[in-house]
């Protein structure tokens, strides 16, 4: 029993406050470095001073939250991010911030003073959806962002991310620089709670498990695939240069090699999100000389991921060819796997044990801020939260007491001594 | 030698006057039942009163060209459509309304008596661009637009072909209830000439050839692929019902089946012009629950549009039970093959052989309003002119000696005895 199990209701009411601040009229939309995710930052800091606690911004407009007195050595934090994408759900991040807010708000509780100073960090611009690359909020805290990223522009075309940056009062020029916001080694651990995004705990009956690693990716945001326009009916298949006729067969040639490579036992996923033909173009009568497509694999191996994004590569130099169609890329994207600490994954799994949770630990399929902490050299550790209906989309659904399950393990983490 | 080969000059002054009025800044745009179509309109009745004819709509708001005292007794009619798609060229359709005004204007000036009444129809609305559906003009002169086809709506959703029928004073009661807008019998012949919309006549080197049919299609215009969403790094391959891939394996299968007819001697196109994901949920990270795209299939027999209508049907159901997905699909709309009159090929052939042009027929690839007249029981002819780079895009070149050549053949064709 951990002094978590009294602070469901709390929950409850941070999660519907939340959400009560980001509902779009389909789900939750909280966009990154935009007006969403910062009024969820403004909701949180008040609750959290509502608390007793302390909130402050880093360069990068992360928002960090103490307890009264914070300092003294290398801290523990407590981090997840609070964007979302367009018509998301509730949970993808929020429940990280959340869990690490009731551990603080626990502790000042008790009056107990932690083994090592803990903070939480909510984290700014994890999701890919608004600019086109994941977890900026946590790679501008390492000086991680580079020109490229900074001059990448918002979906609906609404400036750049150095302009969010910018009318955040943002320190622009540090982050330019790639300068560290913060010494790694100021920070001991950092622990992450997360809701799985895939069906794995809900089909294994699993509340909470420990996350062993974090799948890295390569991606694409727009590829196009340019081929000739011309009349449907007039145009015989011979002297076609169909491009959605090309694109559709790329998409089917990697997912039957994704089916071989999954029976040969390589751990990968395969997506193609966006696709679509030039609206302004759009006839029925006529052949598509154009369509723009996204591309993503994703794996624990980086060797996996590299030797499918060059399989890609070539199987569109081959339909190219034979099509007499061209494939035009934009920048290639890549996020590295990340392997989670093990010392933290053997205590998160003896403190579930002690907790009579399952004693289970799992890969995670989806990206995360504690992939950037570890590739960063901080020893890092994720906590998983069964849900259901999967993420990025409004039916995300986590049961409170699975949460708080999961909080209560943070919390024996980050009060008691290793 | 016709009287039509001194006329180039005034024909290179219509074109350009009608593109002058229709530039959108890539192409050329004239909306069916829109501004575009009906400023057209107004430039060549304006043009034809020069000349000393006489321009009246009928009641679904085709204008027709006559030579003064017009009437007694069936008449032999030239016509084609002035409407363009969006972004297209300036000769699909245009060019075969000057070629009949062309036609009236060198008879009136040699005083000349035809066999025969000629009316030149400038018809509306032909390409399916507009409403998804085509030949609308050219159905409503024979009542065979009915309700369903007067509620479609315009692509940008500015209200249905009913409202455009409507804003333009048009017999929407007449239409409405089926009654043909003229009697058949008062059409001797219907002869068309329209620039071929396919790369054969370029290949070949003929200026002009006789059509001996017209290939019918089977049409969806919103088909939709309904998966489910998810995030794309947590969801596994066996657990995934990705719309998108399932659309590509749908159209990947199709190519094969089309190559495999082709190689069996089928006649047969098939076509995704439009395809997209819902842009609201465009996501690199999530999974697509759905996207939509259209379908087109177009062959000179009957039985071969239907027999790969069935086989694209089957196709769909064999993935959605495959793959978990669910394809949903909108109205059929179906227009059928037509043959062109064998004694007007014929005669159209003698007098290309007499003027010095290749005595060729071809089929034709693209649907045209002779379908309509020809499916009405109307005697009917088409000639093609020679045009590069297809239609349906800015890029269609005709020449305008092979124009001048192929107006020269209705020229005959109207003006001696059959």
């Amino acid at each position: 029993m951990t002094p978590l199990q009294d602070m469901l209701p709390l929950a409850g009411d941070l999660f519907d406050g939340l959400a009560g601040l980001s509902r779009d009229g389909v789900g939750i939309t909280r966009d990154s470095y935009g007006a969403g995710e910062t009024a969820a930052m403004q909701y949180l800091a008040e609750q959290a001073a509502s608390h007793g606690l302390q909130s402050s911004f880093d360069a990068a407009g992360n928002m960090m939250i103490d307890l009264p007195g914070y300092g003294g050595g290398p801290a523990v934090w407590i981090g997840s991010h609070l964007d979302s994408v367009p018509q998301g759900g509730n949970f993808d991040g929020a429940a990280g911030v959340i869990a690490g807010l009731l551990c603080l708000i626990a502790l000042r509780r008790k009056n107990l003073a932690p083994p090592r100073p803990v903070r939480v960090a909510a984290l700014r611009g994890e999701e890919s959806a608004w600019y086109g690359k994941a977890y900026m909020g946590s790679s501008a805290l390492f000086g991680k962002l580079d020109e490229q990223d900074l001059a990448l522009r918002r979906r609906d075309g609404k400036g750049t991310l150095a302009d969010a940056f910018a009318a955040l009062g943002a320190d622009l020029d540090s982050i330019r620089a790639g300068k560290p916001l913060v010494n790694p080694a100021d920070i001991a651990a950092y622990l992450e709670l997360h809701i799985e995004q895939g069906p794995v705990m809900v089909a294994r009956n699993l509340p909470t498990a420990v996350v062993t690693g974090i799948r890295g990716n390569i991606r694409h945001g727009h590829i196009q695939c340019l081929g000739e326009a011309g009349h449907s009916g007039a145009v015989p298949r011979w002297l076609r240069h169909d491009a959605v006729f090309a694109m559709a067969e790329l998409i089917n040639r990697l997912d039957d090699h994704w089916r071989i490579l999954l029976e040969r036992g390589l751990d990968l996923v395969i997506t193609s999100g966006i696709v679509g033909t030039p609206p302004e173009e759009h006839a029925i009568s006529r052949i598509p000389g154009r369509v723009g497509f996204s591309f993503e694999v994703r794996s624990q191996s980086s060797d996996t991921l590299e030797a499918f994004y060059h399989l890609m590569r070539t199987e569109a130099d081959t339909i190219g060819r034979s099509r007499g169609v061209r494939f035009e890329f934009d920048r290639r994207i890549h996020s590295a796997p990340a392997r989670m600490d093990d010392a933290i994954v053997r205590r998160l799994l003896d403190i579930s044990g002690r907790q009579g949770l399952p004693v289970e630990s799992l890969p995670s399929g989806a990206g995360h801020d504690a992939a950037i902490f570890a590739n960063a050299g901080i020893p890092s550790g994720m906590i998983f939260v069964r849900n259901a209906n999967g993420s990025h989309n409004p039916q995300e659904a986590m049961e409170l007491a699975d949460f708080i399950a999961g909080a209560g393990l943070l919390y024996d983490a980050v009060s008691t001594a290793a």
